[in-house]
């Protein structure tokens, strides 16, 4: 069955206590709305329409920057029925399920979604209940036990009904057409002055459609309202990535302290020491070893490199196998080659680096003049002496070496050594001088201030 | 009413371990006894006594450093009575209440306090009380309800009595003058022979004085006794702080990662990654980003600013708006104006960096001469190339550029160009021999090991 | 009594999702295997046979490395039982008891291994039970209170027999020769077709020896089958560790945020900041300070010295009193003496630092020529410039200084000055031209693009 995605993402989320509209807060990295969205992939959905309104042009960016073709305004916050009929234009040409969700609640699963589709065969609404611990002041699913009867508000609710436990989680779907005419139907005339959605539940039945439900885990419908919520969310989030990564046998030392990405990639019998956070577009194959206290993001690391501590990968850095990277260093934009070893205190971007080649501690690819960014090319079997200055744009010729301390600014042959420094001069006995001049003038001033 | 804090801080501490006498020790980078004293802020105390005892010097020095005046001695540990006499001397020219706390208490909460302080209009004697989940070996106060009738301590306790779950937290206010005529009454005649100071409730009673309590949670009794409690009581405030952060509008990715001083500011939606530590004085503006791995103290960071991966800020680093410190970056009593950037890998010092101005990796201000500290000063859109050395004291000019890898040691003009590095020399073929020539020494000195 | 141990380590941990054998994964740096025999260490085992199967080679290498001779190989996976079988030879000329251990299982505690080997004077056979709080599939022990009767499986108890909580850890002790004759007489006519190990208490009964029990806490039982396991082990270690920190009056910020191996060593009011990793063979005196963010394997830090934030201590730093080790540092094979400095992103590797020399940002020991490593030597009271090359092996003498940005490839002698760079010449006005030309050729590119 073709199905459009209703996504309500309109409320302004105050708790939060932000100017960014809620739904564009994130979780590993990600928008709630993307979250959101996410969830419904397996559903493959035609269509999507985002219902915005806080901070709508925001929220606009973000939908479109996702794919999102449709966002649509509600001017007026005016219930959640309310807020669903906003997408009936965007969706007239459109024939199939409408299943609605909630920009703030990221953690539905694919396959509570996939059940929600199944059960669309057997009734004309269906909506997502779950059993709730506390069931608080939630509405409740009053069911026959297979059919849904009707969803009542809690401050509607019978001391009868308040003692049913199953309760509603926002989530419903129905036929695009059949939806937007319930909604038709849906009356304001509460304490609130809301159009509620769940009042299409009572009104279908009304007509002789039926109404069926089905559940999930009270976990997967938590919705993010405040920050120390959304915190809660993130590790929870964090939680099941750390549990399917030792599932997926990855050696994490101290799993709590490890931060992944939701596309975070990590083969077998990698190992991921303490304190390491990974930013997007990570993939560590099988067999490497990530030290504590690395940062990744947007790279790529191959079976036996060794990464840290304390080194950062940016997006671009492309890791070949058995390369070693040291403590202090940062890699971006930069293909490292087999077996290469940049171990110290050094800056590698916009550069290749060759097979086996070496670059001393506090190697500088200088890779910007002031006002654009140029490339540095390392060759295979390259020595680069301790803090040499790699001037870009330059390139460094199989089995060269660069001395110590050296800035390169024009390319070096093949096999050639590179030398720009001062001939070393010691003179003697003036460093006892100078010693004592210091001491002399710092006296002086000492004895001017008292 | 006037009111003078009577802190006592002579125990021992010697289930911490430690030669550093208890109160001492340190939450959030403050001592325990500066924690105490700051729970009465709201009570604007005029007097604070200080009974010291063991390591009564050091105890002294903190003491004088939070601006408290009189530090008395108890000489002999001769019971919470006695020690609270100790200050009668110190407080003979005060009028007003007394109010005895404890040097490693340190969780009181001013609300506590002032409620503590408004039941004194009622009762001659106040003291505070707790509901204790597990009474334990803890003193009883013995009520009607609202009057308090007397303390009992727990060995003296009936059966009927040791049912009494509202426990004595050991903080009681009273005049000062009626304080210490009781406490002339306390005896010493028990299994320990020590004086106590709960015994002066059941004299008030005696001389037909009224004695009255409140209440406040049992958290805030929390005392100190081992590390193990000092560092639970450090996890506690650091929970405190988290959760305001959050109720701010701070984003903490992982809060849990994230550690405090007490006296943290950081503004609504500036967001703080994993893994960030706050030493004293730190200041963030709203919407300044502080990335993973980062290190602040006694700094002020301004909005739009993008701080770390691996950024150290030491005291005096005042970072303006969009400004960029990057990784392996260390800042010192340094301004750095208005988008300035030091992405990486540099120790800027005593010094001053003008607006837009960009220093590349491996900068450094060398402000130290051996003897003394000097100030290197940056203008604005200057661009100061990687690996330069900045002996200070030394300036550079608006719209001047360095050259890579030059040692700068005297002033550069606006708009110059300094370079001060060797003429880059590629000796062909010298590499591939020198690597032979290696490689033969080598060869040489293993064989002549084995 | 003599002892040997036999440690069955040759199942394949198949849960584990990995190409190493389960008892190579690690806790604290050191292998599963190591732990399970140095939990005997109190005994002071003569002999220790390991019984390897799975990846049999890696697990023979590991057991060498711990010191172990005897590595017997169960080829076939017969059982318990039969993989202690495999001992015999190995043991033929041993006379004393075995003990038989887990090489999953690395919690037994050396006094429950002692309470063991004092049961054996009672018993001819002693298996080690523990109360399980869910004895679950567990075998159960029947006993009389005092004397071991038998242990029955799980799945052929009674419901009688099942309601015993007392279960079977697996570890058993028996003389040698006894241990070998009653493992001759267990069968596998069971489902499995297994040679079970516990099937020989009853066979013991049956000729009339004697069998006790001893117990110990179900902890110690905490067998590993998953990386989560793994994980969950390695934070109960290192919860132990920071216990066993701070009663020994060590202050740990952060206890959760400080990971330890299992030897490392910190004296009595050291200060360990947040997030601290320590490598094996580490020890840091009374009262050193580890800032946060540090990384110290097997190195040595003496009273005073203060490491860090973000400092790496390599094998064979040896850090003297009063040092500092300031950020981005990275400290190998290096002696650094009384008061010197090393304070900003350096690099000192095979070199001696003299008494209170002070090494400025960005130094670097250059040890490695491409081929070898070579050494350098700094006396005291020296001052080395930020950013001096020291290409080894070199020396610089006492009292010595060398200017900032030199690079130094020859001795420096007592009291001389070291300098090695080029002048610095200021160029009027072409850091202007500069820009403006780049800006054109920026200019050029973008429109040759559009």
């Amino acid at each position: 069955m073709p199905t459009a995605l209703i996504i309500l993402a309109a409320g302004q989320g105050s708790r939060m206590n932000s100017d960014l509209p809620k739904v564009l807060h994130k979780i590993a990295g990600t928008s709630l709305l993307a979250h959101a969205m996410g969830s419904a992939d397996a559903l493959m959905p035609q269509r999507c329409v985002v219902v915005a309104g806080h901070e709508a042009e925001l929220v606009r960016a973000e939908a479109l920057s996702l794919g999102v073709v449709d966002v649509v305004l509600q001017g007026e916050q005016l219930g959640t029925g309310h807020a669903v009929l906003q997408a009936r234009d965007a969706l007239s040409d459109f024939d199939g399920d409408a299943l609605v969700l909630y920009g703030d609640t990221p953690f539905i699963s694919p396959e509570t979604l996939e059940k929600l589709a199944e059960a669309r065969k057997d009734h004309a609404v269906v909506v997502l209940g779950f059993e709730a611990a506390d069931a608080g002041r939630y509405g409740r699913l009053i069911t026959d036990g297979t059919k849904l009867d009707r969803i009542v508000e809690f401050k509607d609710a019978t001391s009868e009904e308040r003692a049913v436990t199953l309760c509603n989680s926002g989530v419903i779907a129905a036929d695009s057409k059949v939806l937007f005419d319930l909604l038709d139907a849906v009356k304001n005339d509460n304490a609130a002055g809301e159009y509620y959605l769940p009042d299409v539940v009572a009104i279908a039945r009304e007509r002789g459609l039926s109404a069926g439900f089905v559940t999930c885990d009270e976990s997967e419908t938590l919705g993010i309202n405040t920050r120390a919520e959304l915190a809660r969310a993130e590790g929870i989030f964090q939680e099941m990535k750390r549990a399917e990564a030792l599932e997926n046998g990855v050696t994490l030392l101290a799993p709590e302290t490890v931060f992944f990405a939701s596309d975070t990639f990590i083969g077998r019998d990698a190992v991921i020491e303490q304190n390491v956070v990974f930013g997007p577009e990570v993939t560590i194959e099988s067999g490497a070893l990530i030290r504590a206290f690395s940062h990744l993001e947007g790279c790529h690391v191959s079976r036996g490199a060794i990464i840290g501590p304390y080194a950062r990968l940016r997006p671009g850095a492309e890791i070949s196998e058995d390369v070693r990277i040291g403590n202090f260093v940062e890699i971006k934009n930069a293909t490292i080659a087999e077996g290469a070893k940049v171990n110290h205190l050094s800056y590698v971007g916009d550069a290749s680096v060759g097979l086996r080649s070496n670059l001393g501690a506090g190697t500088v690819t200088c890779n910007y003049d002031g006002v654009m960014k140029h490339r540095t090319e390392i060759g295979n079997d390259v020595f680069i002496g301790s803090s040499t200055m790699l001037v870009a744009p330059v390139s460094v010729g199989n089995r060269a070496m660069t001395a110590s301390g050296s800035v390169i600014t024009t390319n070096v042959p093949a096999e050639a050594l590179a030398i720009g420094r001062a001939k070393q001069v010691n003179k003697l006995g003036l460093a006892e001088k100078l010693f004592a001049r210091l001491q002399a003038i710092k006296a002086k001033k000492s004895a001017g201030k008292s």
